[in-house]
């Protein structure tokens, strides 16, 4: 290394030591970090090629622009999304990348036009946005902001179609790929200010990290969406950590039925822990599941909550919903090709077929009630988390996702 | 016709004219009309063959049995499933059949444990039903009563499976098969108990009938099911009664644009007076419709009322459909051999699709709030009315429906 390099390198090393030994002292101090305004150099997992290894490198994150955060991430966990991206499963791979986007951090500086932002802010950063001024944003019917929404393709900051991130291969900078604009496999990331939502600081950042994605999107499909009555059934196709944060919806909801439905065998040891009445193995049953289903609760589920992707799988949800009353919703992501079929008696029989992403929660304005229930002890997220690892072992959690093993996997991103 | 016969059918025939001449009279005597417990015969229009005009025949009509309601129909009108099933496209054929369900008339006698309803009273019949004890009855989300829910195949009283029509061919009497269980073509029809919905006298009955069946349909797949905010654009396929109905739906809820859509050119005619803000011909646009639609309205409508029952126009409202929050209500009745199909990120990305039978009224507890919308004044029902004939010339209303002339007919049941 240059010995330049080496100087810049260990300056900024230095700086994040002073950020994350003691955020309060820079609280502080007019809220204004030492690094405000600075390149920080630390350490990321960066995904090189599809479903290899992550490295872990030293990274230099560029100072948030206009309406931008710049975050020290405190806990990252790994959700099925990463993993999909990861091994480049369907959109043209952009490597190398910093994947990432289920965690928790505190704010190290804002860029100019960030008002409800400061340093020092504890935060989840969002895959998904809200500017505020869109029709999505204004409609209390859509989450879908059209400035911020989901967009798995970009690789850059909308502001200026720039990365905030480089590292040094042999002597030259190398741009590294941002993802779903959160990239928080990094010790430090830069954000759009309205994908950032200020939480209580007295919350635990390794549990809150798990709000800023999958379980808030199998509460919300629930709470938010399904809407079941008190004492409904509600089938949940697929039990991962989406499925399961559906079946606590379910009970927050007050179901007095939630019967839960995945291959997997192992899959029912979550039953007890998660208040699943019931759990199917489709593959124990000569008929189809909809049709068990059907005799299990005299005629049909109130709700079904799709979590599986898997086009037949929700063809068959529709099939196993309860006439009259009946909903589905759709939450797994299917692959781009699949077709969705039924017979349109469906509808006439008083069938919703329906859908969402992040449970239809708006980040800002929304999220803050599924915050609240965490802090009120209604909404239980230790059960979900079943592995903790530094980051410097974040492959471990890749590889606990990819054979099924446990839940949510918490990465400790200090070291 | 033998003399006896003779004087049997005379008998009846003067017991009509009591009642239809005095009803007041009956209801003071202790509300028992003479000829509770007989059988009387009316006049009424007999489907003999699909296709093949109606015979006005005289008919003998039993006394109601049990939880059974025996009505003198003062007006029907004629409604597309008459024409439908009067054609015999989809079931097997049931004829002789006494066809007709859109009407308004008053009780003559109940039956057993009827409890609510009692002669003189001013009623709807009602193809559907309300029971009031299954699940469908005692949920807030269906109007499917299990018990009396819509049957077309059922040519039988439910209680006794057995017609309470009869007619002379030769020297013996032929049963004649209900309809829908309203059989309203007749002068005189049974219909259950829970089929039968009170309304206040002082409403005109001649303009209430249509509140049984296509206005309330169309205006409750606005209201209660595609439930539009308030300065939504709504676009509604097909503009038939049911159609227009649903735009007179949109205008109560407040709706800014209202777009109708119909390939019969002269349907423009009823714009004005129905609020249409705007309407489509898709004969006169190269681009399918649904892009049409998504120009107009900056990306997509929030409501869709699907009126033709064309799986095709069904598919084409789904991707007309703004994301985020937009619903398409499916209201016509689809060939049996259709297969509804789309792209499922069509749900992931915020779309709705859903049904209705009868506008998702409940007959007994919900179509009371539309029949006070009439009496103030808020519900328009004159102007679906486009022709009156008496019950002699029943099948100019067919003729008028065949051509597309008009929207509603009003056959007068008296004579």
């Amino acid at each position: 290394m240059h010995s330049l390099q080496k100087q810049r390198r260990n300056f900024f090393h230095n700086a994040i030591k002073i950020i994350t030994s003691s955020p309060s002292s820079l609280l502080a101090s007019n809220n204004i970090s030492s690094t405000a305004g600075k390149v920080i150099s630390c350490k990321a997992a960066v995904a090189w090629e599809a479903g290899k290894p992550l490295v872990i490198e030293d990274v230099e994150v560029a100072p948030p622009q206009a309406k931008e955060v710049r975050i020290n991430i405190k806990y990252s966990s790994l959700c099925h999304t990463d993993l999909y991206f990861w091994e480049s499963k369907c959109l043209p791979p952009s490597f190398p990348r910093i994947l990432g986007h289920e965690a928790s951090g505190v704010v190290e500086s804002v860029g100019d036009g960030v008002s409800d932002l400061k340093p020092g802010d504890h935060v989840l950063p969002l895959f998904t946005g809200e500017c505020g001024e869109c029709r999505h944003c204004k409609s209390e019917e859509s989450n879908m902001c059209e400035v911020l929404r989901i967009n798995p393709s970009s690789e850059v900051m909308i502001s200026d179609g720039k990365s905030r991130f480089s590292t040094m291969k042999g002597k030259n900078p190398r741009n590294i790929s941002h993802f779903l604009g959160t990239s928080t496999f990094s010790q430090y990331t830069v954000v759009h200010s309205g994908s950032v939502v200020k939480i209580n600081p007295t919350l635990p950042l390794d549990k809150a990290c798990l709000l800023s994605c999958g379980i808030s999107t199998g509460i919300g499909s629930v709470l938010n969406v399904a809407k079941p009555k008190k004492g409904a059934s509600i089938a949940i196709f697929g039990l991962g950590a989406v499925g399961l944060a559906a079946a606590e919806g379910a009970r927050i909801g007050g179901a007095s039925r939630i019967i839960g439905i995945d291959m997997n065998p192992n899959k029912i040891k979550y039953a007890k822990n998660f208040g699943l009445t019931d759990f199917i193995n489709p593959e124990e049953h000569e008929k189809p599941v909809h049709e068990v289903l059907k005799e299990m609760t005299n005629g049909g589920v109130d709700r079904c909550i799709e979590c599986t992707g898997n086009i037949n799988v929700l063809m068959s949800a529709m099939e196993a919903l309860h006439d009259g009353w009946g909903v589905v919703v759709l939450v797994g992501v299917p692959s781009s090709d699949a077709v969705f079929k039924t017979n349109p008696f469906n509808f006439l029989n008083g069938k919703t077929i329906t859908g969402t992403s992040f449970g239809n929660y708006k980040p800002k304005t929304g999220l803050p009630t599924l915050v609240d229930m965490f802090m009120n002890n209604k909404l239980e997220l230790d059960k979900f988390i079943t592995h903790r690892v530094p980051l410097s072992e974040i492959n471990k959690a890749f590889d606990y996702m990819i054979k099924g093993e446990g839940l949510r996997t918490i990465i400790d991103m200090k070291n």
